[in-house]
């Protein structure tokens, strides 16, 4: 890139953490870090695309802040401790107010979880904003998908369906109005990362996987991985009061099962570890949903979820 | 992703070199790795845009390569050595015949080079390829862009100019024939990313880039990250039989100085290393064609070049 992409380097050098394991960061052929000695090393991509994975207009700010949060929450369910990040971005064209709210966006997130921007791509072209994020976890202590066991209790974190609440509010196909509808937005705009709680659950849960595509298509993976099966109570899914306030009690456990993009963690553990996760302090409100069952498949109250359960939400994912 | 786009994962899940280093690959929400020890990660990621970076229609198989060889020479230009690679793939639409032909481009490449794709995602959207790839170096060892010294020697690879070339055979902008119409569109099509020079050149480059943009800028680069200057004396720069044959003897100069994506390095050392370096073996041939200077800039024999010396060319890049 040369001439006025120059000018995107300007807001994206130094943005992130200032880390003392940062050997050299943007300016060269590539960046150079010194890994965690004896860790393993957990690497993560996800590409946003205009449109398909934020709706078209969304402000720059929160894509920049989705775009490593999406990553942050990968990291978080492989139980790992976020450090450097990559950034490669396509953009039409040149406009510095999109290019100071997106930066603002990744810079406020990357601080708050420590992460320093190391390096990355600007190309012209159709909005496409990838990135790779980078962080360390010890290898006999990294979460997978694969390891849920039949009698684990099923744990999710905060309370899905508010993203996808969100997103019908933006567009028009569900009214809210002050608290509820600013609560739900922000799940939607400004997504949490649940990074403390992955690295909390290091050696508790079984397995662990991040709620992008929604909770029953996420537990879903996390099954299949494991070739176990899991029945889920509906009356113990946590929904937020924002939830409750806008979505008709007929549809509330739709948005609860199938909506995306709330990057809450799904994880199983052995029941004798109730106590400990009742006492863990992540950041974030538990709750145990269900339980790992030996047959494979999800159940929802012991019988295969409705066609609309796990469907319906044009959620981004 | 979901639905169609699972077939994606199909040619991608264990592609490239198969490493006991990949504790976990595709498949869970992050790859899992063990860095080398005691050695520092190089980090490189470079985006591929459709009709940007590759001409439209290019073939399916030349994306794949390309995707990851820019990469690879990113890597070289630190004196690293390749090891995992994620790939961010966006495509419109699921075209099994361009995925085969992608998958087998990269494979290959990736193969050839012992990287292992670890990671990634797909997603839909205008055809965008963003790889990310890792490797290893000693710290101390790093090629950096900022060592050269006034008094190094200038050294480049290869014969830089081709890729330029081929690309003006493609687009009928240069009339070639036969086996060198052959040579010069191979090494647009398949640039070959020299990855065993920039791991000889450590302990012995004092400065090293990859020419992605063209020699000339460059080289601008490699001075103004160095604080120097650098005057190169044309007779001395390596042409192709290929490029001399289908170029007139005006315009070689202009290939030579200005095009781009050749992926070769351009790299500085001390005057003392001259015979260590005529005797390196690294898979290409390396030419001794300039000075670094104290003075900032870049000149050819002793004169700032003409305004047509390093543009004119629509390369990409």
């Amino acid at each position: 890139m040369s001439g006025e992409f120059e000018l995107i380097e300007r807001y994206f050098t130094g943005r992130g953490a200032q880390r003392k394991d940062v050997l050299a960061g943007v300016g060269d052929d590539g960046a150079l870090v010194a890994p965690t000695p004896g860790a393993a090393l957990v690497l993560a991509l996800d590409t946003l695309v205009d449109a398909v994975h934020f709706p078209a207009g969304f402000d720059a700010r929160f894509v920049g802040h989705r775009a490593l949060a999406v990553n942050l929450s990968d990291l978080a369910a492989m139980g790992a401790e976020p450090d450097w990040a990559l950034l490669g971005l396509t953009l039409p064209a040149v406009d510095e107010h999109w290019l100071a709210g997106f930066s603002a966006g990744f810079d406020a997130l990357a601080r708050r979880h420590g992460v320093a921007l190391v390096g990355g791509d600007t190309t012209r072209g159709p909005l496409t904003v990838s990135v790779t994020l980078a962080g360390a976890v010890p290898a006999d202590q990294a979460l997978r998908r694969g390891g849920a066991r039949p009698g684990d209790d099923l744990w999710v974190s905060g309370t899905p369906g508010d993203a996808a609440a969100g997103l019908a509010i933006l567009q028009g196909r569900l009214n809210a109005q002050g608290r509820a509808r600013e609560a739900l937005l922000a799940r939607l705009q400004l997504p949490q990362a649940r990074v403390a709680l992955g690295v909390a659950l290091r050696g508790i849960a079984t397995a662990c996987i991040d709620l992008s595509d929604g909770l029953l298509g996420d537990l879903g993976k996390l099954c299949a991985a494991s070739g176990a099966g899991a029945d889920i109570a509906s009356r113990e899914l946590p929904l937020s009061a924002g939830l409750c306030s806008v979505a008709p009690p007929g549809e509330r456990l739709r948005y609860a099962l199938g909506g995306g993009d709330d990057y809450e963690l799904l994880f199983s553990a052995n029941p004798a570890e109730r106590a400990k996760l009742a006492a863990l302090d992540a950041g974030v409100v538990l709750r145990r949903i269900g339980v790992v069952t030996e047959a494979p498949g999800v159940l929802v109250d012991g019988a295969p979820p409705g066609r609309d359960a796990g469907h319906g939400f044009d959620h981004f994912g």
